[in-house]
């Protein structure tokens, strides 16, 4: 958890696999009590946290605030339109004055690869930084949703078969993904998508790539649907949302190609018809709305860490 | 309160008279204790509630923000520009999602008639719904807030006569209200209005219909005055806002005509000078901020029957 | 603090010499207490108070959210662009409705010199008024945080030289400071700008008048920045950035022209490279984050001086 001066959480590479199996025990400890556990709220009552959201967000801004205020802490809902940032000044004196205030934690999204280190080398020591999305360089709370996601649904991670689908370049869910499930000790990762939007230097992380959806899926135990954004198909990087369906839209038929144990995950909101079909989406291997409920949980272990090592 | 399958709160339409009478007893309660008591905040404390405010709103968004608080509920205000539903999440999905956070409740504003049905035939049957105003076709907290405040004021409503004035026609409001007025045994009841914002229809709802204010309002007790729009005048639906206040305009003259106890109200935000007169808005007749006051209690009272039945 | 009829902060005009001392004191305890004393949460919890910010603001609106937060009140943010008053309410009606949910206070930014006033003569005699900035007439709660500031630092305020600097005409800030820092004792008083934007009847005052910065800042111990304003360039009551630096900008080699012991303050949004060099900002004469720490604390006492006299 440590990265350069802080307790902070900007990706999970600086995260070794006790440090994320622990989180992840300390969030299903959290799934499971009703009330939270005394201690727990002892050692995040009234700490102020600024949920600093450059970007829409509904899943991550919004488990933040629930989580946050499960553990009683005071959440400073930070509105960008009504700040001085309209008025031209900087993100590092936002924070500078925000961290004035005797912050205790900042959860930040923005567009920007990069803005949670940057906040995090002018941010003072006693304030924990955690990452809620960095342009396309990481997404690591959700990261860590996805493995809670998998581990309550699988023992045995050695011999799964996890496959990710679709815009694999953009997207800074897979990046942390990647990393996260193999320290998990997932070994057979599988990429899927066209060579625009997954190019084949992905091979370098350990995974193997796949252009075929239906080859690619075979056997896999579990699924990771990509958001597909509209900008793609404008930048024409992807041709039409219709043609993207026909090749790696996740059906019914397709899913019969996976393990008869197969669960299907998305980091939200989906695309229904261009990424997943509604049917596969609603049906009882769909673990999409599970990981958003086990996403107040595993928030509140990563801010709990966060604010107390 | 039971509609098909939730606790909901949806229309006054699923409310009979001893519900109705319930929940104002109960806002009466709450309205006269400094603190409010320890029972219902020790029902309602902690509860999850979102406020999903899809239309501008000043006193139903804030009244229930208020209502929640007190009663020791989380509150989110879901913010719907800086959410998904600016990325195209549609409304069944984002529900889902909120759903899928452990919500108890949802209040829910919003320009569609019957959107607060649609969500709570789709929303899980352990959260509640209240329905803060859908279109033109309930707004039911609002209706037991003005049931509360003719009731404050006269004990025997069976000889009351109560007039509703202007566009009942795209008015939530007034449907909810002749629905709780007729079932708490207003029987003189008055709809007043030019025929294109009020059809003659609406005498099956057991209603006397009248184009002259003045013959209209002559004796009664207690008159309701709707908001005319501005949309409505540039639609060619009523003349210009001079000519509207000349015919269906209450002013102190008008008064004169009524019971001499007459109360005046109005759901608010009113238009001075369009469908009231500056000089009887803010005279002693006016319940208008009062309506205000009770909508704290009567909301307190909704909020703990839906959550605890 | 008896400003009519409430117990308001409207201006510091309002408060006498000891008054301010009396504030400055109990801020200095709560800034050096740990949890907050139990008295003064004892005094504010539960109470209602809206944050109703017109304009953007980063600083104040949230040291005061803090501020109230930590003293256990409610707080309603009042979200203008999502209320009625984009359907065409009117400010005082606004008030109005707010003041029926049994508010307790209100905390005002607004554009308009004399918003603040205005509402507190229309506001119920219960609900204290606090002014957040009014157009160019006073910003008091900045004013008693950098009385606040200079008090920490120096002991004998009547031998301090003190320079204000920029656009003073245009300036709350500048207005509430010369009042506040004229009853704490301090005689040299020096303001300091071109005469478009400082015009000689600030004489009137009691301050004396600089147009050369050098000359001005000869000696002092404590110089504000003010900001300058976009609009003041492209109004041509200024020159550009570039020339108002030249001779109105503070840098490493102006400070040297100040006492030893000079401290540098703003009220904040700085404007890097225009009012003050980025050297002078970070340095360790600059107040300015302190002043921003000071501002919670500060808030506090004016909050528990306004709700309970």
């Amino acid at each position: 958890m440590i990265n350069n001066k802080n307790i902070n959480f900007i990706s999970t590479e600086f995260l070794n696999k006790r440090e994320i199996k622990s989180i992840l025990e300390s969030a299903n400890e959290i799934f499971h009590s009703k009330n939270y556990s005394h201690s727990l709220i002892k050692n995040c009552k009234d700490k102020l946290i600024f949920n600093l959201f450059f970007e829409p967000s509904t899943r991550t801004r919004t488990t933040f605030e629930i989580a946050a205020s499960n553990l009683k802490a005071k959440v400073v809902n930070f509105n960008i339109e009504n700040s001085s940032q309209s008025k031209g000044e900087s993100l590092i004196d936002t924070i500078a004055n925000l961290s004035a205030m005797r912050a205790d934690c900042f959860i930040i999204r923005h567009k920007m690869s990069g803005a949670a280190n940057l906040i995090a080398n002018y941010a003072p020591n006693n304030i924990g930084i955690i990452n809620a999305g960095d342009g396309s360089h990481a997404h690591p709370t959700q990261a860590l949703v996805d493995a809670f996601t998998v581990s309550k649904k699988f023992k045995n991670l050695n011999k799964l078969k996890l496959a990710i689908v679709g815009d694999i370049l953009h997207s800074r869910v897979a990046r942390s993904q990647i990393d996260t499930f193999k320290k998990m000790g997932i070994r057979d990762i599988r990429l899927i998508g066209p060579e625009t939007i997954l190019p084949t230097e992905f091979e370098k992380f350990g995974v193997s790539i796949h252009r075929s959806l239906d080859n690619g899926i075979k056997d896999v135990n579990v699924i990771i649907c990509l958001r597909i954004q509209n900008e793609r198909m404008s930048s024409m990087l992807l041709p039409s949302k219709k043609e993207y369906f026909a090749l790696y839209g996740l059906t019914q038929n397709r899913i019969k190609i996976c393990s008869n144990d197969v669960i299907v995950m998305h980091p939200g909101p989906i695309n229904r018809g261009v990424e997943i079909d509604t049917a596969v989406a609603d049906s009882t291997s769909s673990m999409i709305l599970s990981q958003v409920s086990f996403g107040v949980a595993v928030r509140m272990a990563i801010i709990n860490k966060v604010l107390n090592g």
